[in-house]
């Protein structure tokens, strides 16, 4: 089993500007560097908390992309203000953003 | 809410060759590669299954890895072989590949 309780996945993947859009062209690097930051300041949390850059998780319209496994929660559209939050709540505190998580549409 | 009920993710971080190794340099794009193509195959599959390519995950040693969500499995050193029973197996089977399974260190 996983020994992490909440595992932070951000979208990098870049398009080419023009397009339906991404996350890299989103800012979603700078995103992954002050989480991964902000963890780096807290060796307390390194064996149960991780943050990790991933490619393309289909949300490119939407992006910046986060999902927070094995909870599930998913985060669109994040700003810097947004990544803060989310950083100080979920990521260090342990607590779901609610205004901020995404639904997906039933498929 | 996640949609996925398994959503594999595939690290494919390169380092450069001689040192502590890493998935990249192990052949984990040509597993993120095969796992994706499987899943096209399967489009009863995509609502609730994804693959997604990773940064670095922590077990360069041990690469390649790959994590499975919400479950928490981790599996590691996948061979060839290894990717090939996990695709069928637990990708499009929805079956833990026990017998790879990777069992942190307690920390």
């Amino acid at each position: 089993m996983s020994k992490f309780v909440r595992h932070f996945f951000v979208c990098t993947f870049d398009r080419p500007e023009g397009g339906r859009g991404s996350c890299g062209t989103s800012g979603s690097a700078a995103i992954l560097s002050r989480m991964q930051t902000a963890l780096f300041a807290r060796p307390d949390l390194w064996p149960t908390v991780a943050v990790t850059g991933t490619g393309c998780m289909g949300l490119c319209s939407v992006g910046p992309a986060i999902c927070v496994y094995p909870e599930g929660i998913w985060y669109t559209g994040v700003s810097a203000a947004d990544a803060q939050l989310i950083i100080d709540e979920h990521l260090l505190g342990g607590r779901v953003v609610e205004k901020l998580v995404y639904h997906w549409p039933e498929s």
